[in-house]
């Protein structure tokens, strides 16, 4: 199948069927988001009552169009669409991408539309993307396949890959971090055909993917989905949120996509076994896919050092240490001697280290110190930065130590989390693409570096 | 002990002692603070080498002050404090703010001085906010008695208080919600004299105070807090971060504020009885006070209405809501027959109502009906939008519905979630003042809902 993904993700022909001239019409925004990320090969709008679209030649039928279609995107009535796919499989397409909605998340007759399309699907050996799909983009090869309109800059691709059975999430990851970009964006809306497995596959192979986020509803297939996600997690980390954890997601899940979600306890188990890093919510997700995108190497244990210019935030980052598997290293008596030199007699030398006593001497001065100290112990295997970053605070704003810290990748894994306002967010979270994820919050922080810490160890089991 | 704190939040006259001309020292930044918020009341600098700081006259001594003094804050050097306090006590202050550090939070030697501040605060009858604080401000009466700058445009208050051992969890109030603003804002410090019992008994009797917020290291006299804030929850919802949780917090906290965190079991208890609501995390501890400090009224019952334009968050949210205690409302017939006019005949009617299937048709005018349908149902005691606003998706935009629909207060308690771009928040965040809470992610959204009702299950024992 890895190879059959690629009508999807690098096609050369793409007709849309149900093409629309009206801008805001799904049978539009399809071909205005091709023609505006300049796809490279050719496009052919479908529709019996059109000359052109966006001033691309119109086909009445499929069958008229005198090349190969790749894919295609169906964009017609449910009912309709039965008909239109035996067409596309006629015509040879090898990909179909079915936008339409109201099939297994619809009522009884659209169940049995569903079922058509599958077997009309395994008739003409085509695979289907959908339906019920805003559709995907393959940022890599600057793909943008939507039914919505897509922002005026999308963020350069950066090794992140997100398989859904929505958009919400891809979109909800873009907006969210804007520096960190994202590669592959799919949603895979019912799966009637391909579902989580293959993309799994295909990006498994893919060298642009270093990362995977999934936002599953039901699995098809849990046998071969555990198989290939065992084989994936070796290689890259998989993060999934998984909805139908309760009774009430279960019913919502059934009129959205139609999955079964299936029993979460067997689920979870299944994941985990797999090697995939299960998320709770939104959150998690956002936070653990962060972690593996930015984070140039996993941490080799979990003796974590913490700096922090607030003592309270100390406190929080040491409770959640505890919470979620982290200990607290102890300090080197090399670092612990150079920290003495930049603390007042009375403070106390411990981890978290806590710089607030020097706040009005030079906080930026002793964030170096620490983080060069922090660097060199041997008893710390990753550093934890809790700051306070604001336009009132320029005095002990240490923004560009961090950057400076962070240049040719820092040497321990590092992430950083405090009290940053708007003004000052996108200079800190310049820092992710330098190998140093942000959080909003030092619970988040450190949940997140126990994620990337049980990622070490899953892979040194 | 209240109208004691009065001295504290609304002085006449106050002492700075170890006044400093030099910017960014906090002897200067209490005095550039209070002239900079046009403090009403007489400012007296005291430093014996200096003649003035920022035009205003200085005393070599306190007791060389010709007037009465009802705040005096120390900043001087710990090992002078005990001298200083005594000065003030035969001065006649009623209150003094200690910003100096090195005390409970230092070494042997500070533990003692600590020591030596409580005995003779006792003797003079004098009440000490700190040490190891940063200060505090009441915007109710536009007071800034801080150590650090302050940020050039200071929120309107909004009946919000944040009683913390750090500037940190206020600060960050601040930055996160700038549209709901504080009216009281109090680092404790070290917590040698006045504590957070003091303040929950002062807030509750003060009118500008709606919702309280706690961040709590550790309690003193735990008796008498329970007695107290057992009085306040009666009255006023109260959220509280406790650290400690762990046997790593409470090290830190050694550290911190030198306080004892006590057995967290033993804590969790005593807070639940005392009807506060405990944050358990960063996030939690702003969303809870959020939803308090927006919601017009507490929702009287756990059956949730849910509009969406995600089905995939409709998903996670009726998981949330199965998570944490809310029941998805059975939709009325007349909700429903309302529904099947608006959507296609194949697409479900049920709750979370995904309002997907016209996201092409007219989205705008579906929420509007959806919400009309909603607060006239029943069997909806709350509503959750789930909402997609960002400058790509302008069609779908609906946020000027959901202005409207606040218009004069919602008609049921409503919180706003779901996929909001950097562009559109603030427009989204400023119906948080028109009583409807907005939150980044649904389980987030759902969580706090399920504090407010658990307030009101609280209040109706």
């Amino acid at each position: 199948m890895a190879t059959d993904l690629d009508y999807f993700l690098h096609p050369e022909s793409i007709a849309v069927i149900g093409a629309s001239d009206i801008p805001g019409r799904v049978g539009y925004m399809f071909i205005a988001n091709l023609i505006d990320c300049d796809f490279h090969g050719r496009i052919f709008p479908v529709n019996p009552r059109l000359d052109e679209v966006r001033g691309i030649k119109a086909y009445s039928h499929i069958k008229d169009i005198p090349y190969q279609i790749d894919l295609a995107i169906v964009a017609v009535r449910p009912s309709a669409v039965p008909q239109v796919l035996r067409e596309c499989g006629e015509k040879g397409a090898k990909a179909v991408l079915i936008s339409s909605a109201g099939f297994a998340d619809g009522d009884a007759q659209g169940k049995n539309l569903g079922r058509s399309v599958v077997e009309i699907a395994r008739g003409h050996g085509v695979h289907i993307i959908g339906p019920n799909t805003q559709g995907y983009m393959n940022l890599d090869a600057k793909l943008v396949v939507l039914s919505v309109p897509s922002p005026a800059s999308l963020p350069d691709p950066k090794g992140v890959a997100f398989v859904c059975q929505t958009g919400f999430f891809y979109w909800d990851w873009i907006f969210r971090n804007p520096g960190l970009g994202i590669g592959k964006a799919i949603d895979l809306g019912n799966m009637c055909n391909v579902n989580h497995a293959d993309f799994l596959e295909y990006l498994d192979a893919d060298p642009e993917t270093q990362v995977i986020a999934l936002y599953i509803e039901g699995v098809q297939d849990g046998q071969k989905f555990m198989e290939i996600a065992g084989r994936v997690t070796k290689r890259k980390p998989v993060v999934a949120l998984k909805a139908g954890r309760t009774e009430r997601g279960t019913a919502a899940i059934a009129s959205h996509t139609g999955s079964l979600a299936g029993d979460d306890t067997v689920c979870d188990a299944a994941l985990r076994q797999s090697g995939i890093i299960r998320a709770m919510n939104m959150n998690e997700l956002n936070d653990f896919t962060k972690i593996f995108a930015s984070l140039p190497a996993l941490p080799i244990g979990n003796r974590v050092g913490i700096i922090t210019c607030s003592g309270a935030a100390g406190s929080l980052a040491a409770d959640a240490c505890g919470e979620f598997g982290l200990e607290l290293a102890k300090l080197s008596t090399a670092t612990t001697e150079k920290m003495k030199e930049l603390l007042p007699p009375w403070a106390a030398i411990s981890n978290p280290l806590d710089l607030f006593p020097v706040i009005e001497v030079d906080l930026k001065y002793s964030y170096k110190k620490a983080l060069n100290a922090f660097s060199l112990d041997p008893n710390i295997d990753a550093l934890i930065l809790i700051t306070i970053i604001s336009s009132n605070l320029t005095e002990i704003n240490a923004v560009d130590v961090f950057h400076e810290y962070a240049e040719g990748g820092p040497p321990k894994p590092t992430v950083i989390c405090g009290l940053i306002d708007d003004e000052w967010l996108k200079k800190l979270t310049a820092l992710e693409l330098k190998g140093i994820p942000t959080y909003p919050t030092v619970e988040r922080a450190v949940k997140a570096l126990a994620a990337a810490y049980s990622r070490h160890r899953f892979l040194n089991r």
